[in-house]
């Protein structure tokens, strides 16, 4: 606890009243002074501060509550934009993402053969396209990547597929670009993003967000905030061991890791294997085994391995989900990646596997749904990370 | 966000002087002032206040630091008091502590044949003795329970040991002593007692605290509160899936709980199991098995048996720690409970398990080890929920 200085009582109170502006698609002077409980000549003084800034315009006449009829403003969505990125494990997805976080221009690049140079190239290509394009101003840069980050240094502190360690990821890209740069793990921003944008998220003060895709990984809202732990790692649940004997080698050097078993890796190698598929060569000239989309056909179609890899990696996924229900107690889970194309009979794996492995009081009440940002979650949520930030909004700060 | 009243931020104000001299032992008008930012006319118009209430007292003269010697203040730890209760497993203990968490009277009763009602009137034995003590005033009781807690409303979910369902413990002993009532789960109540009264946890942002004794529970510090979960179950680890396949029945209906296998209840069955141990009549005419203390003793002269059982154990309760570590990326993670007393070489097989079982980046910076409260870090820790609301010491409040 400490007191306010004059100057952070200012700021405070102007980013509650652009709080009210970005919670609300139109509020009146009257109703942001009723919500925030400031006066209504602050609420007009800050409120003209903000028009100034264009951050926000009169849009309107709204009814009148008995007096006179109210001016109603509205954010200025296209008022400033941020980049959002996201370096996913076979393309990195960049993007401009106005102030509502609405997409208005992508690059994809694919990344086949990488190094950590090459990576850190392709971010390169991607943000120099970006920053060039028609959506000024921009205020800042996302990135959510693999691996363990320390996001308050902006440092990539381990990101295996990348060969990232210890990469002062957001010192290089502000250098470059001379923009804020934030850098966070891609499952903490997928979380992120599912709670800012996905509908119906924002009531809950916790939430759980789960990235089901090459890798695992997931994303701890806590009281409204992300929680990323004492070392940035929190939510890495993706090396939770769940296979107590003749587990797999995973990437990591355990055995029997939640990666192992439930990630879209593990039912292709498990598919290959039970089916004993041959190896396609692909357009490239590499070697690659089933594809996840034919996977997908063949359990939608009711192949009964297919089943029986989704199934078995269905239940790993809920063991783990169980691990996070007796840990957490949050109520809501979502599940993003790659996985969810496996839709609700995965998701009815999972649910069945939760009363068997966690307590029952703690797990009738935990709903486990898919989200509703589908592949631009981490973008998203790699944004949303700069918009909650006000003060990089203001020019003059 | 919410802009405050006049009449809050005063009482803001006024908890922030009584913070810092909760936080310092002794300490100057001048020193709060720089602490806190608050002027030196309006910290001495709130601790006049304090003085008045006899919570703080002047206490000597401080060493010039240029100009006057200042005076020192200091907390008054016997101006108040409040109760903490323990419902451990075989006996209730009661405690009346002080402002500084030093237990002045103690009333234990041994819990042999209980029932859901026998329960209660324990309770009430207890507390209607200590009520009636010379420690006064009291202003407030803290409970610690084992079980599901609805903390908010003061209710007993569900603790199966004591065959309380639903029980509105908070309003039944308010009713009975007309004081402010918290009810807790005892291993959160464990964690916030460490975590307040362990030397050195305090610097942690967060911290868990686990609690291996007859059952198994945890409690969750983050950002320097307990973290309760939707439905105040975090930390209810005793019920993860360890064992996965054969696992023994645990009392909740599942298999291969962590209870099954990591606590006191399981070292001694698997203890008695291995060794054949005879049953001994006890005392009091109950069958009884093998005692903790007696497998501590065979451990410590180095018995195979034990050690085997103890080390599976310790194994079983590093498996849970990964999973811990690996969802929460907490650095620090305290144990309390019966089970510490098998000490250092149980903590050593808990430290081996770790880096085999959780991303070895996440292990490495985690340190393990034991609780400093001993047997009080539940009475601690439900008292210490009522200090935590300072507006319960003010006599006008």
């Amino acid at each position: 606890m400490k007191k306010a200085t004059q100057q952070q009582t200012k700021e405070h109170n102007r980013n509650l009243v652009l709080q009210m502006v970005f919670e609300h698609e139109n509020i009146s002077r009257a109703e942001i002074s009723r919500l925030t409980s400031l006066t209504r000549t602050t609420v007009s003084d800050l409120v003209a501060e903000l028009i100034d800034e264009r951050l926000v315009a009169e849009v309107g006449i709204g009814e009148s509550q008995g007096g006179k009829s109210p001016i109603l403003l509205s954010l200025v969505k296209d008022a400033r934009y941020v980049i959002g990125l996201d370096l996913a494990h076979d393309q990195f997805h960049g993007a401009i993402v106005n102030l509502r976080g609405e997409i208005c221009e992508t690059v994809t690049l694919p990344i086949l053969d990488w190094d950590s140079e090459s990576a850190l190239a392709a971010v390169y290509r991607i943000l120099d396209q970006l920053t060039q394009s028609s959506f000024q101003p921009l205020v800042g840069i996302g990135v959510g990547t693999p691996g363990l980050v320390n996001t308050n240094e902006g440092i990539v502190i381990n990101a295996v597929n990348l060969e990232w360690k210890d990469l002062p990821l957001a010192h290089l890209l502000r250098s470059r670009y001379n923009l804020p740069v934030f850098v966070m793990n891609d499952s903490q921003a997928a979380a992120l993003g599912e709670y800012t944008y996905g509908a119906g998220h924002r009531s809950e003060d916790n939430l759980i967000v789960i990235n089901v895709g090459h890798g695992i990984g997931s994303g701890i809202i806590i009281n409204g905030r992300l929680f990323q732990g004492d070392g940035g790692g929190a939510g890495e649940i993706g090396h939770l061991n769940v296979v107590r004997s003749g587990g797999i080698l995973c990437r990591c050097g355990n055995r029997g890791c939640l990666e192992t078993v439930a990630n879209a890796r593990a039912v292709l190698r498990d598919a290959q294997t039970l089916t004993g598929a041959t190896r396609e060569r692909s357009d490239n000239g590499e070697h690659h085994g089933m594809s996840l989309d034919s996977l997908k056909q063949a359990y939608d179609q009711g192949d009964p391995l297919a089943r029986q890899v989704i199934n078995d990696a269905g239940y790993f996924m809920g063991l783990a989900i169980s691990s996070l229900i007796g840990t957490l107690n949050i109520h809501k889970i979502v599940l993003v990646g790659e996985m969810t194309c496996f839709g609700k009979s995965w998701l009815d794996v999972i649910a069945e596997t939760l009363p068997k492995t966690a307590l029952a009081g703690l797990a009738k009440n935990t709903r486990v749904e898919i989200g509703q940002l589908g592949e631009n979650g981490v973008i998203l949520g790699a944004s949303a990370l700069l918009l909650k930030d006000y003060s990089l909004l203001f020019s003059r700060e």
